[in-house]
């Protein structure tokens, strides 16, 4: 990065926007902070390297992006004359640089393992709260607006909605790295076509097929990329490794582990006992303590911790299937009772091996619609303003169930 | 990865070329091969995406883009009535696939402080030759043709020569990712212009400006990117706390580190020592394992060694001047003093701190040249080719001197 | 163009595909032929480039970037053990080079004035047939293959179905050029997940979001380009316009017109009479002829002439309102006297300024299906095996009525 | 276009900016105008597109992408703390908007042949005259600027120096659309370094690599794109057939010609009889006049001006030798002799058929040297600023002779 210097444009390459520009001291510094800082050891789509190798972009430059993408945002709006003040500005940009600033390593497995029931937005807040006391409050009106608390509901908008810039930036990023480039969206367009109405973030009639094009992208970039079955069975590999890790911490065994990581796996967190020293220990972990424990627990006695973690290592991973239905009893038994004839583990254990998983997604919620602004100054809901593609058919969840075990 | 599948279109995405094709199952088992998926945990750049973030694309990808552009390669020579057989064919492929595979983690790093004086070539051969074992003998041409043994020299020449396919895509590939769009070169066009000429692999007359082209770039992303001041210090700074765990590990002071870490540290590994034993060692040493390390060792009671580790990983580097000038001693000693009178180390300490390196690079030399087919059927070399623009002085090397401590 | 040399790599540069390779001599010189040489004067896109400026690529470069293709998709069917033999690759080959070449200038607008009731299919077959006799009967298979009539099916599916190399093409480069980047398909993915299974060219399961999104591309194409408000109003004001001329030289008024274009204009050209000389004609007419023509007809004394040619030129276009209903005559009429009050012409000739026209588009037809082959085997419609997207809305079709009038 | 509306974001889409924004109503009127409407039907690269397939974007859309590099080069500077009010800005826009409005037909084409002597900045400063009157002297600043008289140096060298906006769109876009990649520069970058330093328009220190790259950028694209063979003979071969249109016209000869193209080829316009009427007539010429005719020369009783225009619509063009000497008279002699055995016209005559030029380009010229602002905050000479690549063999123009003759 460039060095901090007054009256100098602070300008980072990016692959996708060419420049991004940083805009101000204030951020500048957050930027330098060690918390924001560990995010450049955080990949922003976990394991799915594995499936494509491109994607080794970190939370770091997905949140570098959304600024890019927010600076842009204000400029069309203004120019729209809708009025944002110079604290606004300030605040929907810090808001969006530290939206993502929770998430652990590898993002999602590790909310499903160690640090269960806490979403990476309270510990985002958490962070956001700890660095407003750093920078002497400046980041007070951020955090309104990234609550959702602030009175102009189009700004809590542009950080969280259906059509917020963290999905323009993640949308388009993702498949920009991945090679998927039918994930593509045009979030230039997207945004030019922002507008405010009634305190609503709305975008203009003439965007219509620009935000079927966005959802039907979106719901493409899920199934066939954050729910890619190679994809699903490596998270969920990970996902049983640390919690192996944890069951056998809980026993008392040693386990190699960072310093961090180690008190995540012998300490229960939870909402209540999270305090500082849990902030402080959480700022220090990043993929890096996961991946060289991971890859040390392959020499660990523990049958099933060492083989789940060269599995991982060496990308031998589990068969998968995935179906419509539920998967039946019967099934899973047959594929437990196979693999404990070929391996000295106990039917608990066995679990580890041979599992399901429900997933879902829902490419359009109905709750908090993206607004059309017609041309005579209504607002539609898309589902409703789209002429043909059934777009009501997306608000429908998709369920499916995989069903993972060994080859 | 796509599953193995005989008759199916084994095929990977990739950002730059869209799609890249496994050309057959015994590739695809050696793209299998533990010692290659090292690679993914291997970044191409090093630290350099303290300076451009986008840029963590790995060695694994890069040897995969280099089997696309030989396919090509291969493609367009024989188009042109130039013969190469299914052998030489795969050896081509093979080759080019695991020229890097000896690259230790962080690249050139951990070359100049744990595993000194032995080059990653050597050690790439080293895996080839263990492979060649365990894949039956099928890799003995392709290794041939890596020690520039074969008897067909432009063979050899695609491997490894001035234009070779490995620039090709490491120069494009880095410049895609950095997002310095200056550095890019058109793989496509020079290949298309590739032939062949008494055994030596050329670049056919009308190419002659996309030869040009090339230098510039490549001298470009020398010194915007390869050679950047922020770059350079993130990575002495590496090798200094490398080098001084590797000097507290002599002393017989404990050290976190994985086992694969800790076996280079307390061995003197060089070339006499290098074992098969080493060999295995190595094929599990990656970044994960080094940053990690660093990462724990900010909390080791040894001053330089924690303070050294904090500063990478936080980002707060040295400061760096660059000029062509050596860097004076009396301008050392001064900043060393300074320091000194900051922190308490000793006088011989401070050279982890304070120090100077001799950087060069030369962009074109005329040992090996790169020749221009012209109209006549002569071969001329590209430096006499030109008509005007001065690549004689790209013969030269440039060196500079940089000098670095702390802010 | 590069010259023709034998052993040596013919080949174009293309923004989107970077080369393309002209296969062979007998390729490359039908490519050299006037009869197609003329496609470099006729805008794939009419008059489009009023509203996109960057939409000037010419039928001549969407047929070259067939030939891309289709070399793509038989390596694909091939590695995928389909059977092509040389012959019939260059049957294929021919065969989409020739599509389109019997557009007229502006494409469809002449369609609709001047050479009404024949189809630029059916001119394009008349171009190959002449061709044949030229080239030895060189052509004759890929005649059998464009007309449907080869035995192999798959074939003349790649040429002319839902999923053909044509619309491959067209949709990428006009969503390319026009900067329309929502509209952009991956064609080398399409292309990639090709396979043969029951002489039906088919896609294979995992390519079923690609499919999807191709056709959500399509259709957004549809209403965001092709049918785009201004430019409806531009062509269907060419189309009066050229009515007018020939209205007016069917009463044998003088018009200014290169010879070609003269032809058309006082001769009235049906399917029966359609001659070998109206076909040598029809070569030498491009948008050239009717652009100047236009221009100079803007002093021509007919009043309604003139004033359309003015209009045209200068882009001062009608208003155009579009809808689900109907337009009334009511609407119409009141347009109609309005536009009557200002300028001194017929009732009658009012209808060049004040018209309606019903518009339509279906995105995907049962008729011809696009079939997955899923994993099974089976051969399904993709309107059925898409699990969510209510892809058989998209077959009905989309019908609005559109009222232009002056402003 | 989008339709003029107040406090709506006009916008364009552009293939390579994506979005192109019309800054004000004053300069919506402007393009909208039918003198710069003309541009749409002037090719950016005259017949270069014989070569390269892709190149057919037009005047129009350069003018518009230069437009929305100045409002980014503004955006930068005023970043900087260099001031420029708003009638400065809006003097640079619409200075940029029409630098190039006096282009006729085919560019430099007809510069070198019926309007001999005129240069288009000439001309495109008489068409911002003619205009200003109609907008109410609101071009004046415009005006001041582009005629570089304006007191403030660096704004004059936006538009019109070494590294002004102009080049750093054309080269950009000829690069785009000719799909010749490597002569694509980084416009962002270069604007992006870009700041005044004692009235001069300079690039900073660390912009340097940026600076060589553009200017060997520079360099390709005139041998490989405006110098290239084939582009030369074309280019040459359509002067020709206006300089012979032009001579029959002299002697009082019919031909197909529209009403602008007579009025250029029975008069002789040169800067003295330069009249009103003559701007309003040069205001109606485009390039669809200068090919529409020359399709109708083919059938004129003239042989010469038949021949060479059969020969530039079919794309017969004539053999082309490049070299550093100049043309042997015998070498031109044998090669008359040769065709006046073949073809009955006279010596003279013979002259349209076989002939030489000397093409020669400086790749960078002392005179008024791009500036590098090193970090003391002097400013240095570019060709002395780089510290190895001879830069200063870029300043001795290069020159060359083509000799041309019928195949």
């Amino acid at each position: 990065m460039k060095k901090k210097a007054p009256n100098k444009l602070k300008i980072l390459n990016d692959p996708i926007y060419g420049f991004i520009q940083i805009p101000n001291s204030l951020i500048f510094d957050i930027i330098e902070h060690p918390y924001f800082q560990r995010l450049r050891r955080i990949s922003q789509m976990g394991l799915s390297n594995l499936v494509y190798p491109g994607a080794n972009h970190t939370r770091f430059h997905h949140a570098l992006g959304c600024i890019h993408l927010m600076q842009k945002a204000i400029r069309v709006l203004r120019f729209k004359q809708v009025e944002i003040s110079k604290d606004e500005e300030n605040g929907l940009l810090i808001a969006i640089l530290l939206h993502d600033i929770g998430h652990g390593a590898f993002s999602h497995a590790l909310e499903h393992s160690i640090v269960d029931n806490i979403s990476h937005e309270e510990i985002s807040l958490k962070f956001m709260k700890k660095l407003n006391k750093e920078f002497d409050n400046k980041l007070s009106l951020a955090i309104e607006i990234f609550e959702g608390k602030y009175h102009r509901k189009f700004l809590c908008q542009l950080i969280s909605s259906q059509l917020d810039i963290d999905r323009l930036d993640y949308l388009r990023r993702d498949s920009f790295y991945t090679g998927v480039t039918e994930g593509n969206i045009s979030s230039d367009r997207l945004i030019a076509m922002m507008n405010v109405k009634n305190d609503e973030l709305v975008i203009e009639q003439k965007g219509i097929y620009s935000v079927e094009k966005f959802l039907i992208a979106r719901r493409l970039m899920y199934w066939q990329v954050y729910l890619h079955k190679t994809g699903l069975v490596a998270e969920n590999m990970l996902v049983n490794v640390l919690k192996r890790a944890k069951e056998l911490a809980n026993k008392g065994e040693e386990l190699f582990a960072t310093k961090p990581l180690k008190y995540f796996l012998y300490n229960q967190i939870n909402e209540e006992n999270f305090s500082d020293e849990t902030l402080k220990m959480f700022s220090k972990l990043d993929d890096y303590d996961i991946l060289s424990a991971i890859k040390e627990w392959i020499h660990h006695p523990d049958k099933v911790l060492s083989l789940l973690s060269e599995m991982i290592i060496n990308r031998k991973l589990f068969r998968i299937e995935i179906q419509k239905e539920e998967i039946s009893k019967e099934k899973q038994e047959k594929k437990k009772t196979k693999f404990l004839e070929k391996i000295n583990i106990s039917e608990k254990e066995v679990n580890y091996f041979v599992f399901t998983q429900k997933i879902s997604n829902q490419a359009y919620s109905l709750e908090k619609p993206i607004f059309i602004l017609n041309k005579k100054g209504k607002l539609i809901d898309i589902s409703k303003a789209s002429d043909q593609l059934n777009l009501q058919a997306l608000t429908k969840p998709v369920i499916k169930h995989i069903f993972c075990y060994p080859k």
